[in-house]
């Protein structure tokens, strides 16, 4: 059974057909039951509940979908917080409304950071209730990136290795991670990162859980790969440590112990999920 | 065992350091060990062995990585073939080529359409050895996309769901697809297509392999899942037809008898892979 990761699940229906219906998208927006999330600090808001935060639509720019009560809009954004203001949100965010969060932020995103046609550099249009642009001048249609992101724990001999990087907060330690190229599938860019930031090879490598990141736009797909040797050649331009862990520190850190050798990454984080799945399989493989 | 699909493995070594190594990466490309990828009719050329095509570099504006022999680059490129009159070719490509066809011919595709800073509009750099464009304008850095497209069988009572695009040559079937979007997993994805395409709902999702398949620049993320009733409801804006195949017609349609009661996907494309792999897993099933 493959675990959860934060920010995955099916969220509302995205209703996709309504976004080439101009007219009833337009009757949809302006109906008083529509209604849009409210934005605080770069950030959609959510109430005491952990709820997203709604008011009657203002705005409509960015059809989020449907729910069974109302149609779900976005008003468009210039500012945006960055994925460390954002984890004291992620960690009352009700899980039901994270897929929505996730994609209101990278949606508004988006458009703010590609209002011009990159073909002919011309002012875009916004179409679609916001799932792309189209260029008044050149006819190219432009649609909203998400950018596939591998993001692995390997294995030796019982021990997960795991790294730093320099803007961490003290002593965590998480899954090591990189954008996938093109020319590339999972398995190649999971092999090319770890030999790349930590100069080690691997056999195998398995999917285990992805998650949306709206950081700004990155699809997180967490695999575990077993490593031909332990032995460490460290990008120091890319991570300031790495080491391998052991099953009980491993447990332990996740147990939130405060004798714990290292600070395990957040809740919301898919590096958490592969090393609560890893801890689990274990456990499976070792019972009687 | 994962099955291995076209398009997919290392490739050449990217050297990505030396990306960021602007003086080292000139003398590189001007030294008489380099080499550029040959294009014609908007496709790298092979030679007879299925080889990629190379000569002396002469326009290295993409650093496509190293071999043992020579760094290999490739021109830019303004026009560009689709994935239809690619098959032929890609029929003899020699596998251990295919990456690096797939990397340059996304890569030189995306300069061609990103010649514009999408922030500000002005006309941006190319930077990194072609796997970045710089603004000069407002200083935004912009990198090729590479868009997760989820591909999946799904399957009810021992057989499996394919469909029909009306562009397809005729009676050729395969699976469903569609583009992942920001806030889904790929999970996700796979269920709200299916939901879209097909009126199925689905329980279980597995990733089966993946596939950069560069027409323009997608990651192709082959899923299987099992679907809970075998009814259908086809979006016939998506698809012209979908149906259910039994064990028996999908080998029959891959061995390539002329009895088959379907055309199957082509040896280059991960539906094929799919299908291979899922007659396997049957036949492990099924095994004494």
């Amino acid at each position: 059974m493959l675990p959860d990761a934060f920010f995955a699940g099916p969220g509302l229906d995205r209703a996709d057909h309504l976004r080439f219906d101009e007219e009833e998208l337009k009757r949809i927006a302006q109906s008083p039951a529509a209604r849009e999330l409210v934005w605080s600090e770069g950030l959609p808001s959510i109430d005491q509940d952990g709820r997203l935060q709604l008011q009657p639509a203002q705005d409509p720019q960015l059809f989020l979908g449907l729910t069974t009560d109302a149609p779900i809009f976005s008003p468009l954004q210039d500012e945006f917080a960055d994925a460390w203001k954002a984890f004291g949100l992620l960690a009352i965010l009700d899980p039901a409304d994270s897929p929505t969060f996730a994609a209101a932020l990278s949606l508004a995103r988006w458009h703010a950071r590609h209002l011009f046609c990159a073909r002919c550099g011309h002012l875009s249009d916004i179409v679609r209730g916001g799932w792309s642009r189209r260029c008044p001048a050149c006819a190219a249609e432009h649609f909203p990136r998400v950018d596939p992101v591998v993001i692995m724990i390997a294995e030796h001999e019982g021990r997960l290795l795991l790294g730093r990087q320099p803007h961490y907060p003290p002593n965590r330690y998480s899954a090591l991670a990189g954008f996938l190229e093109v020319g590339e599938n999972l398995e190649a860019a999971v092999a090319r990162e770890l030999k790349e930031e930590a100069g080690i090879e691997v056999d195998r490598v398995t999917y285990v859980a992805s998650q949306p990141w709206p950081f700004p736009s990155s699809l997180m797909i967490g695999c575990h790969a077993m490593a031909r040797s332990d032995e460490l050649t460290i990008d120091i331009n890319e991570l300031e440590d790495a080491r391998w862990f052991t099953r009980g520190e491993i447990q332990e850190a996740l147990s939130g112990a405060l004798s714990a050798s290292f600070q395990p990454p957040p809740r919301a984080a898919i590096a958490r999920t592969l090393l609560e799945h890893w801890l689990q399989l274990d456990e499976a493989d070792s019972a009687p």
